[in-house]
């Protein structure tokens, strides 16, 4: 496996790859969930390309950027063992030489949600992004259904400016408690780690209801309300229901697909999480139709 | 030549060729300059891709947008002659879809000179670049020294995004009497035209000093804007002298390389005219090299 530190350096080996490159971009610390990229990118690609870096451009000031967890050497051996051929694995030096100074930035997708609550964010991530994409030039580009504003922002990025890259969602893959795994999760107790188990079975309790028929936006947001403040360990930051491209409010009644999502706060930590309305779109395909389409 | 209207369909015919791709973006209403900039990618390239393109988004609010000269038939004869082998001419609504809302926005490069004249002047400029950088994915781009601030601009955008195509510069061309070609002389009634030759003959007149020995800034500054104060019909936007890479303003004595660059209003129309100091710059090598470098 190769271990790249410039884009430079990447470029050229990428320009001798032939056959058709799929890549995952991750800030490393990886779990199963980044594992599941790769091996959705394998399953369709003939060379997979990851990257890891903990960009600090999408980080403001007083978040977790340098607490954020690093494990190269575990990352490094996880990526080998799933089959991906090159790491690129750049220097914040590298990433943003002196005299850096381009921002890409959304006017729309980006402004509720996770970009309300985290002001900048997304502009770090499409600028990181669209050099990932230059440095990389894949055919294909896959992210988790996680971060879903994330695959919103970066679909309508990669459109705007006719980057040439297709963009899958594969599903969030969960612990046997339904919590959504993450990197973050590490920064939980024990019994932070149990009263996490609240967020999944909120938005368990919106799904059912929608399967049972009902389509009243407030109603839908007030059944994880109630969920969430029944659990004191936990703290709703905000749930929504929007439409999956656009992140537009849904409307009052729901009348075709909907993203439900909702960030907690436990401790110190903020756990997002999300799922399209109706559930049967929970899957690689509809995801990727859906969200951002 | 081929007539390519969307970027679908650039980017399928730009993976159709091999060898190396020079590219020359244009706003159309072409002039020997233009035609300079496809002979000197013709030079080193086996296929040029030229666009034409009056970018809305580079306009400001009461600029010439809609009044801008626009000639498609002649444009492409002269690119027929000239070697070009595909044009790429997409219409607003291909570039600017329904839900666009991307821009690229450059923080230091941006700031002083025409960006300072032309507020979000270069929002549009770096993110219409990026897109047509993605469409077509050349070698190399060419543009002309005239807009030498936007040289600047595009080349800080590429190597802050890791796009990897060269830019290279070519020289200013010019009229009998020094006037730099530029679609917008056509504004010019022929008093205008006349008094226009002021522009370059106030450049000439700092040269010279320089050739002469004059560091000092504020003395050539002074030069220049009292050979202009000399044209009735003549006023100037500005004077200035720069570091021609970062565009910060120079120092008091000059020490190094400088873009000296004006803007003069004659009329209505607002004349862009520049050179590096020293005047042995003032080719497609010192300017590639220095412009942005």
């Amino acid at each position: 496996m190769h271990i790249i530190r410039t884009a430079h350096e990447m470029q050229a080996l990428r320009r001798a790859m032939h056959g058709r490159v799929g890549a995952v971009y991750t800030m490393g610390a990886l779990h199963e969930g980044h594992l599941a990229l790769v091996a959705a990118a394998r399953h369709a690609h003939d060379h997979v390309i990851a990257s890891i870096f903990v960009n600090p451009t999408q980080f403001a000031a007083g978040e977790d950027f340098d607490k954020y967890p690093r494990d190269e050497q575990r990352d490094l051996e996880l990526f080998a063992a799933a089959g991906v051929e090159a790491v690129f694995m750049p220097s914040p030096a590298e990433v943003y030489p002196t005299g850096f100074q381009t921002t890409i930035r959304l006017s729309g997708v980006t402004q509720g949600l996770e970009g309300a609550r985290r002001p900048g964010h997304f502009d770090g991530v499409a600028t990181v992004v669209a050099k990932l994409f230059n440095a990389t030039s894949p055919h294909a580009a896959f992210f988790g259904q996680k971060d879903a504003q994330q695959v919103a922002v970066v679909r309508r990025m990669a459109r705007d400016l006719n980057f040439p890259v297709d963009i899958v969602v594969v599903p969030t893959l969960r612990e046997s408690d339904g919590l959504a795994m993450s990197s973050r999760n590490r920064y939980l107790t024990p019994a932070q780690r149990a009263a996490a188990a609240v967020v999944p079975r909120a938005m368990r309790a919106a799904v059912a209801a929608y399967g049972a028929g009902e389509r009243e936006t407030a109603r839908l947001l007030e059944l994880v309300r109630r969920e969430i403040s029944a659990e004191p360990l936990a703290s709703l930051d905000y749930v929504s229901l929007n439409d999956p491209s656009t992140l537009l409010p849904s409307l009052d009644r729901l009348d075709g697909p909907a993203l439900l999502s909702l960030t907690v706060q436990v401790g110190a930590t903020h756990l997002l999480d999300n799922c399209l309305l109706p559930d049967s779109l929970n899957t690689q395909d509809g995801l990727t139709a859906v969200l951002g389409a």
